[in-house]
């Protein structure tokens, strides 16, 4: 147990156990293609259906998102962690290239990854700068969801698997 | 493969599939103690360390942790099923009960649990309103995470556990 003051540090340490589900934010327009991995995603209302997402704005793809206006929630499944080091930058694939043919270009503006485990496409309603960081309120336009497979999970900067493994309770 | 539109309905199916850490937010203070699990929360910056959490509008603890302006989130360790029911409303036990000795309820101000995961200790510093939840953003005072251990994880409605077996990537 390590007791800590509200540091950076101290913080970055309690968030590395706080799990998420590893996320490919994508976007296409006016300001060009981009893609940034992020876990800090959540749902926020279904009335009406309403997404945040948390984009550092000193990475190169803020601007990008925040420019075109729209985007993809691309939540990766069991087995896309090499999508995860891609798009966290941790690969020397250029960004033209991370974008295959695992990922439908044409059909909702922004980038669609065929097999993930959910897609939310959406445009941003609202922007909160706070620190470094822009919340990114995302009105939810059009949604996809696989029925079955597992999910990837970031937990203590490694990744897991959940799937079939469910506990009783 | 489910298409569909951004319906309430498919949204939440398309949420129910992004992971999630199973969180207790707990508070005391003016307006009284009270709990609740949530699951959408995540960290938005570390510069000044800050989180956020949705909470419905229409939960009765809702109002008392506004009121308070003070908040714990908790965040559940392998094995906490039973507090996640709990605190979820699902099981008849009366609030009073539901903070016994596996809390802390003097060192804060505001429960803590002893052997969660994680805990971040907050004042609410904004809240912004969105359809029927309400976004608070917690400015970090006091953080606590354990080192080893296994954790919570909510996916297709149901309870999985991440620990020790990352995947190699």
């Amino acid at each position: 147990m390590s007791e800590l003051t509200g540091t950076q540090q101290s913080f970055r340490a309690a968030m590395a156990n706080l799990s998420a589900a590893v996320n490919v934010v994508s976007t296409d327009g006016p300001c060009g293609r981009a893609g940034m991995t992020v876990s800090a995603a959540c749902s926020v209302t279904d009335a009406p259906p309403t997404m945040l997402v948390c984009l550092n704005r000193a990475s190169r793809s803020h601007g990008i998102v925040t420019g075109n206006g729209r985007l993809a929630v691309n939540v990766l499944a069991d087995g896309q962690e090499d999508l995860a080091m891609h798009f966290a930058g941790a690969t020397q694939v250029p960004t033209a290239e991370r974008f295959d043919d695992a990922w439908d270009l044409d059909t909702h503006g922004v980038p669609v990854l065929r097999h993930a485990a959910a897609v939310v496409v959406g445009r941003i309603e609202a922007e909160q700068d706070l620190g470094s960081h822009t919340v990114l309120f995302v009105a939810v336009e059009h949604v996809r969801a696989h029925d079955d497979g597992g999910a990837l999970v970031y937990f203590r900067r490694r990744f897991h698997r959940v799937g079939a493994d469910a506990l009783i309770a």
